[in-house]
C-alpha cells in the first residue's frame, strides 16, 4: 500500500509559538483519498537534520509532504535540506524569477531571488492555474506552512494522490477492553489485512470501550465484523456504525 | 542545552480517528519548564517502528517522552518496543502485579497481567501519590495516549524536567520580510545564541511580518533586540513585546 510521510518543518511549531494545522489537515485529506499515513515528523529549520529525515522518509514511504521553511527569509532552508537529502544542487528557476521580477520590481532583494531557486529535478505544479506552483521533489511535495496557503495548494494537486478508499467500522463495547483482549488478538490473526483498533473511553458515555476494523476491503472487513460479534456476548454490543 | 523529544504512538493518530493534544500539550509544559523540543515523531503501534524511533530520540536527545499505547491490548506494543530499543528484556512488576490483582480481582486476564510487564532497568514514578505510576526506561519517560491522564501523570513528574527559563522578545514589523532578510541574517550571525524567527502575516493587522529573539541568556537577547532596532526605520516597527 502506498503510504506517506508528512515532514513538518519550524522551529516556531517546536517552540509552542505556533500550533501545527498542518498535519492534522493533511492526515484528513489523506485519509479521505485512500492514502495511509504511516508517519508525521516535526523538525527546526535546520539543514542537516531536513536532508536526513526527508531523505529517510523519502526512501520509506511512497509519498512524502513537507510543510514550511520555503520563503525568503534566513530560516527558511527546506529546499536546501532537500537538495542535500538528494545531492542535487540548487538552481535558479527561470519562471519563478521572472514571476518575482515582475511582483516585487525595484525593491527586489537576493532573499526574494531566494524563492526561485529549487532542487535541480524539480517539477513545479502549475494545478487549477495555481499563480505560484507546488514544487515537487522525486517524491516529495513541498507545501508552504501558513495552513492557508497549504489548503489553497493542495486543493490544487490532491486529486494526484488519490488511491482506494478505507472502509471502517465501529464497534461500541459496554465492557473493559482488557476482558476481549484475546478475541482481538484472534481476530488480528485471523484477518492480516484488518487494522484491529481498541480504544478504552474514560468519558460517562454509554460504553467503555470503541474497537475499529478497518481495510481497503469491504469484504474482509464485514467478515471481521461478524467474526468479532459472534465471539462477543450480545449484550455487552452497545452499537456498531 | 538538554533538548527533549516527543514520540507519539498509534494508529488512531496516524489515520485521523483521533486528534493529537499530547504533543502540543507537552509542547507547551516543557517550553514553560525551559526545555527546548527538538523533534517531534509521531508512528505506528509497530514493534519494530518504536525501537529504531525510541533508540534513535534517545541516542540524540537529553530527554525523550512517549505517549500512547501502554493499555491491555493487542496494539499496546510500546513497552515491548523501548525494551527492543534497549536491548533488554520485558520483566514482571510485582508491585503493579498485586495492584492489578487486587483491582481486577476475579476477572482477571492475561491482557490486564500484560499491564505489569515492563522493559527491564525501569524506574516507577510515584510522584504525588500517582495511584498508577509514570514509568521511565533509561532518558524515557512513557506516558499513557489518553490526554486526561497524561495531564495527570505528567502534573505529577513535571518538575523532574525543570530548566534554565527561555526569554522570548517578539517584534511587529510593517514591512515585508524580504526586505529585512539581510538585516535578520546578520543578526542570527553576530548572535549565535539568539534563535531568530522571522513570520510573514497574511491576515489583515496593523503588521506584516513578525520577528521573534528567543534565548536562555536575557542580556544577550536584549542586545539582540537593540542591535536589530538599529539597522531598522523606526517607521517600520509596529510595536514591541
Amino acid at each position: 500500500m502506498d503510504a506517506a510521510a508528512i515532514v513538518v518543518i519550524g522551529n516556531e511549531i517546536l517552540s509552542g509559538k505556533v500550533q501545527d494545522k498542518n498535519s492534522p489537515f493533511l492526515i484528513g485529506e489523506l485519509r479521505e483519498l485512500g492514502v495511509p499515513v504511516k508517519r508525521i515528523v516535526t523538525i527546526p529549520d535546520e539543514i542537516d537534520v531536513i536532508a536526513e529525515t526527508v531523505g529517510e522518509c523519502a526512501a520509506t514511504f511512497a509519498h512524502v509532504i513537507t510543510c514550511g521553511g520555503i520563503g525568503p527569509t534566513l530560516d527558511d532552508v527546506t529546499f536546501e535540506g532537500i537538495a542535500r537529502a538528494f545531492d542535487v544542487p540548487l538552481v535558479t528557476d527561470p519562471t519563478l524569477e521572472r514571476i518575482i521580477r515582475e511582483q516585487v520590481g525595484d525593491r527586489i532583494t537576493d532573499a526574494h531571488l531566494r524563492m526561485a531557486q529549487l532542487p535541480e529535478g524539480n517539477e513545479l505544479l502549475w494545478d487549477g492555474g495555481l499563480p505560484w506552483p507546488a514544487t515537487r521533489v522525486r517524491n516529495v511535495l513541498v507545501l508552504p506552512g501558513s495552513p492557508e496557503l497549504v489548503e489553497k495548494k493542495w486543493g490544487a494537486v490532491r486529486e494526484r494522490f488519490r488511491a482506494a478508499p478505507f472502509v471502517l467500522r465501529r464497534i461500541y463495547l459496554a465492557i473493559d477492553e482488557a476482558a476481549i483482549a484475546a478475541d482481538l488478538q484472534e481476530i488480528d490473526t485471523a484477518f492480516p489485512s484488518v487494522d484491529v483498533g481498541s480504544y478504552p473511553v474514560f468519558a460517562p458515555v454509554d460504553h467503555e470501550t470503541q474497537i475499529t476494523l478497518e481495510s481497503k476491503d469491504v469484504g474482509v472487513v464485514e467478515a471481521s465484523v461478524e467474526a468479532l460479534l459472534s465471539r462477543l456476548d450480545p449484550s455487552v454490543v452497545v452499537r456498531i456504525d
